[in-house]
């Protein structure tokens, strides 16, 4: 009887050990996953915000730059789907994405593929003129936009 | 006097008020630096990771995969030296980047030039055997290894 109690007490023990360190692992992984796309949407903004500076006059206009970092940018959005396959909803972690992301996953991700696709004419745009380029960084930032009011919180 | 007096106080608390603001926005640049050169390369280990995972077996091998991971990682590389570009030394943020990305920067650049080469070769050698894939990997992770000594801390 003893044993017995003993036994199911370890078995006990060991169960939820056991699952402590598997919700830690999952934890520590949508952890990472939430750094990745934000750290994704930091490389993003890195070479859009000349490109913005240029369009609101701050920064000299700069043709190959703006087509440079345009194509760099049409590189990154198709990396949206990717970084935020993994469902992070159910770890309670922070972060400002919205569950949307995964119960309409097919309209998030034609919007990474609209962005896309503005990206390229941006970069086709860059040069056009500043009245074709204008134009274009505000349909590249209405993309971004768009997404950010369904999907992102704040 | 007593107003020649004001007018020196006044200006000094203008000035160190001033350079404060100069100061604390550098340091929000900088900051801004360090996180977007650290999601770069969680964005690189996102799509790194599951080649490796191959190469060890601890993951199914999928050449097109394999492929498709690759060569984002070739589209990620080039970006290395646009996000290292501003050199945060003086701020004395935290972070692991050693100086000599800026006082070593062309071999710095150059070794994130063979990084790229080395993506595409494994992109290249999914398709080529397990064989093959395993020799890319190792010259992969051998790139990623050569700079890490040089450049980053740990």
């Amino acid at each position: 009887m003893k044993n017995r109690v003993l036994t199911t007490l370890l078995s006990f023990l060991l169960i939820s050990l056991c699952s402590t360190s598997v919700y830690a692992a999952d934890d520590e992984r949508a952890q990472k996953a939430i750094e990745t796309r934000q750290g994704l949407l930091k490389v993003v903004g890195h070479y859009f915000g000349p490109i913005v500076g240029m369009a609101q006059g701050k920064v000299p206009f700069d043709a190959a730059m703006a087509r440079t970092n345009a194509n760099k940018i049409a590189q990154l959005m198709p990396m949206i789907p990717d970084v935020f396959a993994l469902d992070t909803r159910a770890n309670g972690l922070e972060s400002d994405t919205l569950d949307g992301v995964w119960e309409n996953n097919d309209d998030f991700n034609s919007k990474a593929a609209i962005a896309t696709e503005r990206a390229l004419a941006l970069a086709a745009a860059a040069d056009q003129g500043k009245g074709a380029f204008g134009k274009a960084v505000g349909a590249m930032g209405s993309a971004c936009k768009s997404c950010h009011e369904d999907y992102r919180q704040k």
